[in-house]
């Protein structure tokens, strides 16, 4: 069994599970597992790691519209050097801070590699939660902020100048988007972030809330780092849809009210597209680009 | 740096490290890794650890006095079973439900060995909650359960009969003791869960509330699982104070109010020794078990 149809006999087990974050009692919680060899590119600074781990976290709190409170993280190695703990410590500190949620510590373990389990817990605000399941034909499809910038720190990670790869990690260490997801609260009918690409994300937003949606591939915001690494319009594309880790919210929102909620959204709030009807049967695909189907995949990888 | 080391320089960096729990805006967070190697006999069921690996987290909620919430949990692991995945979650949806609190998922990852990092959550009470840092000389140092149970299961797991396995397991899957915690919070000066084991967690609490220590040996309530594996006195003390991850309770309560917190401690609540002044300087020993210096250590696992 692989991990996607593992995700999904666990999801029929358990009530809460399924979306960015449980919520229990006005708690959203959710967690996470990275690890050296599939998730940090080798010139990876511990700041960057601990950042980015934690702010993976973070970022499910913030899909469910939940203001982060306190974030904790299991530190796994094979030895522990002072300076590489302090360090992913310290970029943990400050993602945390960067959404007005406390890092707390957490717990150490030795492990054959560099691993970290994150945490995060964040308090549902009177607007309620948002789930994926809400999108409703006839709303906008909107994303918050510029997408690949994931993609574009990896191919600096490969390029594997001094500059590019102090670039990159700066391109790593996204801000986790509470402020937005806190605005979308009460006005979203759904939303999720978008750990998985944007073409994976609206396949299972549409899934969840049993719609179609239909996109223009020249709506999607991309990144300006993505201008510098890709050699033309498709692969621009490829970069910003499909590879993912860009930790960008991904909502529906009735046309009406996109311009009221856009002004409290600190990265922006871009329209790219429409919920419509759900496809007649299992057969009709879920997901159009300008028309032709979205295929319901991450970046491929090359040989990697 | 050892792991110890390592811990001790993390706390000095984060305000809210060093107890077993952390505790933002009333909610009570802590997090574990366990790994199949170090921490699960190799015949121990997907059940049984669900149900001990959540069960540790729960634990240290139970510890700050805190009224357990939910639970999530990483599974990771070379491939996914899906029988084994069900168990581990059952064991884990079983674990919370022994103390009122919900499992709600988490997340799925692949690695080279059975990996679980687990995450609790509970709600600080109008008691509040109880820090390690409290004991007054004078207190009455007390302990929830009997002591030595997952001492006496790694003698069964060894001895490997089917019966042992399966009386190893049970053993193994103990009650966190959120409702003894509940009982003592409010009222207890300090307490921590022993998973450390009976000696090093008082050496932990002393420290913590720069007192000392003094214990008697034959007052520590022994699990009836030792008398079965343990050839005299010593070894049963050895086991029940030195093994660790009997996931008790330990705490300081002043002497008028032992009976009264008893009543409401469904594990009952044993008196082993009591809380005296802070030794002079570095030199005296912090902790005395009936007289005689009691060792800062774990449980010696020979040559393994």
């Amino acid at each position: 069994m692989n991990e996607r149809d593992a995700l999904r006999a666990l999801t029929a087990d358990l009530p809460h599970a399924g979306d960015d974050a449980a919520v229990v009692d006005g708690t959203a919680i959710t967690t996470d597992m990275l690890h050296e060899r599939t998730d940090f590119p080798s010139r990876t600074t511990r700041y960057t790691a601990g950042w980015r781990a934690v702010g993976a976290s973070l970022s499910d709190v913030a899909a469910m519209g939940a203001a982060a409170s306190a974030a904790v993280a299991v530190y796994a190695d094979a030895a522990f050097d002072r300076e590489e703990l302090s360090r992913f410590v310290a970029g943990a500190v400050d993602v945390c801070e960067a959404v007005d949620a406390e890092y707390v510590g957490g717990d150490l373990d030795e492990h054959v590699e560099f691993t970290t389990a994150t945490t995060a817990i964040g308090d549902v605000t009177e607007a309620g939660s948002v789930t994926r399941g809400g999108a409703r034909p006839g709303d906008a499809l909107c994303v918050t902020g510029e997408w690949g910038r994931s993609a574009a720190a990896l191919r600096l990670f490969e390029r594997g100048g001094e500059d590019d790869i102090e670039r990159a990690n700066e391109l790593f260490r996204f801000t986790p988007r509470v402020a937005d997801g806190l605005a979308l609260a009460g006005t979203a009918t759904a939303m999720m972030d978008s750990s998985d690409g944007l073409a994976r994300s609206c396949h299972q937003l549409a899934e969840a809330s049993d719609v179609g949606i239909e996109i223009e591939r020249d709506a999607v915001p991309v990144h300006p780092a993505v201008e510098a690494v890709a050699e033309d319009s498709a692969e621009r594309f490829e970069l910003a849809a499909h590879f993912g880790e860009d930790f960008e919210l991904l909502c529906a929102v009735s046309e009406a009210e996109i311009a009221g909620v856009r002004e409290g959204c600190p990265s922006g709030l871009t329209r790219i597209g429409t919920v419509v009807e759900e496809p007649d049967g299992e057969a009709g695909p879920r997901v159009l680009a300008d028309g032709d189907p979205l295929p319901d995949r991450g970046f491929t990888h090359g040989d990697e």
